[in-house]
């Protein structure tokens, strides 16, 4: 269910991309509680069009920055995203990143709006009425 | 109204991406009733950067994969919901893709949250205060 | 805060890619409000798979068209939607773009979702304690 976008600079190995792909998954899983074959990931490299502000709220960010867009059914609490974007950040920095270079954001949809195959909403038939009817 | 992400592997031929392309709009207008000139997609394809899994809720996956991301404005039932999934699903099998390759997630926003063109909200324009207010 | 893809035809000199994501940012801070240094920015460049109506709503569109999609916190008025759309087109237009070519979609998160690096949901930190915990 998580749909993940990461953008990043195409001077970045493409071993250290899967690496960084297999990070945010894994972080999923340890602090979300997805199961671990529920991933569904796009990798997108940029030459000099991926644009960010060097220091906002006094973070110094460099050309090693990944931007790591989720999207994932609602309902995590504040604790679990704190988790999550933490989990991730440690992962990244355990590649050798910054930890300041992590940027991450969620967009949350129901779960009804989700179909992994077959033209089936997987979410809406497993869900309880109340919730799956919204 | 919808704005569409289609992303795909790039063995995929030229032709069957628009083709893709084509049946996704068309299950959009006959399922969801938007107008047939409503029409804004994006199309992507990807080298070894698109990742999924070939298992997840049982269902097999290829390099054949279609990732499809719609985005929308809220107040779609289950039930539209359900045949815009059936109906992309079925004229992607239409296409001799398997049904088990093709996975759709919906992203719903405001209606007030388009512009179509000439800085105008233009769904605020016509709808009804209380909900282009809100 | 605002996270910003921005897609158009790679017909698009390069120096002008760079005016425009300047542009749609210039307009997010005068109409919105936001930090002059909160930007993030994805620009990307398609051939032929940048798919969009030429005439939907009675707008004239060309290969010049710019689909503009903005990530940002809830809770912006109608009024200050409004405003935005309006100062990223007359920007655009200062440019030599067709205002009819501009296209803008806006998706809404909580504020929560949001990290801007070191693995910290900065705005849950500095929010008020009933807002953060949405």
């Amino acid at each position: 269910m998580p749909f993940v976008r990461i953008d990043m600079m195409n001077h970045m190995p493409k071993s250290l991309q899967k690496e960084i792909a297999d990070a945010v998954h894994s972080a999923l899983v340890v602090t979300v509680g997805i199961p671990p074959d529920d991933r569904f990931q796009i990798v997108t490299t940029h030459t000099d069009n991926l644009i960010y502000d060097p220091g906002y709220l006094g973070i110094v960010r460099t050309d090693n920055i990944v931007m790591i867009e989720i999207h994932l059914s609602v309902g995590r609490t504040l604790e679990v995203k704190k988790a999550l974007f933490a989990g991730i950040k440690d992962r990244l920095v355990d590649l050798d990143l910054r930890g300041e270079d992590v940027m991450i954001h969620l967009i949350e949809t129901e779960p009804v709006n989700w179909s992994f195959g077959n033209g089936i909403a997987q979410y809406a038939e497993r869900m309880p009425v109340h919730l799956a009817a919204q």
